[in-house]
């Protein structure tokens, strides 16, 4: 049986795609509903994702992330892009939508979207923001695990300009700001340095603190 | 088969757990495990996982988690704790591990060592601590998937006063602040008002945007 922990021991993170080889629509579909369906703090999905194949648009984002060939090289750029702050439209476009697909007004909930109105108020757009780009991350995770199902490979990546990016992408009309990029595609047979070593993880015992 | 999106689909923030119900020790350490193998930025694996059963501490987590009930009615309470800071002794402490474990030192590694020293001195505490958080969510997405896998019930909780819950672990002393919590357990039969309701997402069209 394939299990969670097989996949995750079996990906890692590429750095030599073969720019030959592109990802089949029906795999990168679920992936992408791996990403969308990935849950967030109060429902609210604060990101949005870039599925960017245009190679003009790859290399000016390659240029401005340390010129890592994944960017180019890969067979689809995701980018996520998260909110730059939660505003009350925000939330209520959330909290509409949840009373339209399920239907009905629920009391709990109508209270809820007050209390978190006040939440984020108070909290500020930069807390908003961090708040925002952490849950990109649960679907990251997501994202990096339906691929490894997919034995699609994938590259979770930080090392960019995320000002340059939000300018390529012009993301700040959208409100949105870049915060993780993930290449897809398929490793190169040669020429990937760490294709080959070892997986370094903390053992449990150092990582892992029970409490009984 | 089951795919990750299926599993996805199946989840959901489990609000009424079944007290009597205890995950078993096999499922759990897959679940650990998938937590463990989760990818970091750089491989710092910058959080420690707590796994919490003690019926004490739980009562007064659950006093600062605006008295949610799956604190102390969950199987198992993990509490991811970031790292407060990315500190020279914690990257070289990686570093050495993955020296160790590959049995050799990478010249490229090496100086990718010194880069990251530059530049998690430059970022500074508080902006450390941050990126360290966001690692631990790709941790939860790898967690929540792992869990519905093993078909046990997970909530993302984020809704707690993240410096109590630091002091009733004595996180300070360790270095860790806490940042997001994953109860474990199964649902209970009745009384949870979110298991029948129809899970919200945005639309595919709404949520993904291609640049072809």
């Amino acid at each position: 049986m394939t299990t969670v922990t097989e996949r995750l021991a079996w990906r890692y993170a590429t750095k030599k795609f073969d720019a030959t080889k592109s990802v089949p629509t029906e795999k990168l579909e679920r992936i992408i509903e791996a990403i969308r369906l990935a849950p967030t703090s109060s429902g609210l999905q604060p990101f949005q994702l870039f599925v960017i194949t245009n190679p003009d648009i790859r290399a000016k984002i390659r240029a401005v992330s340390w010129n890592q060939a994944q960017v180019t090289d890969s067979s689809h750029l995701l980018v996520f892009a998260a909110w730059d702050n939660i505003t009350p439209e925000r939330v209520h476009m959330m909290f509409d939508l949840t009373n339209d697909i399920r239907g009905f007004k629920n009391e709990g909930w109508e209270s809820y979207r007050q209390q978190l109105l006040g939440i984020v108020a108070a909290r500020g757009t930069e807390a908003n923001y961090q708040a925002a780009a952490r849950q990109a991350y649960i679907a990251l995770g997501a994202a990096l695990i339906a691929a490894a199902f997919e034995e699609v490979d994938a590259t979770p990546m930080e090392g960019f300009d995320p000002a340059a990016v939000d300018e390529i992408l012009n993301l700040k009309s959208k409100n949105l700001r870049s915060v993780v990029m993930l290449p897809l595609g398929y490793r190169a047979a040669e020429g990937d340095w760490l294709a080959n070593l070892k997986k370094v993880r903390r053992s449990r015992e150092n990582f892992v603190t029970e409490i009984i």
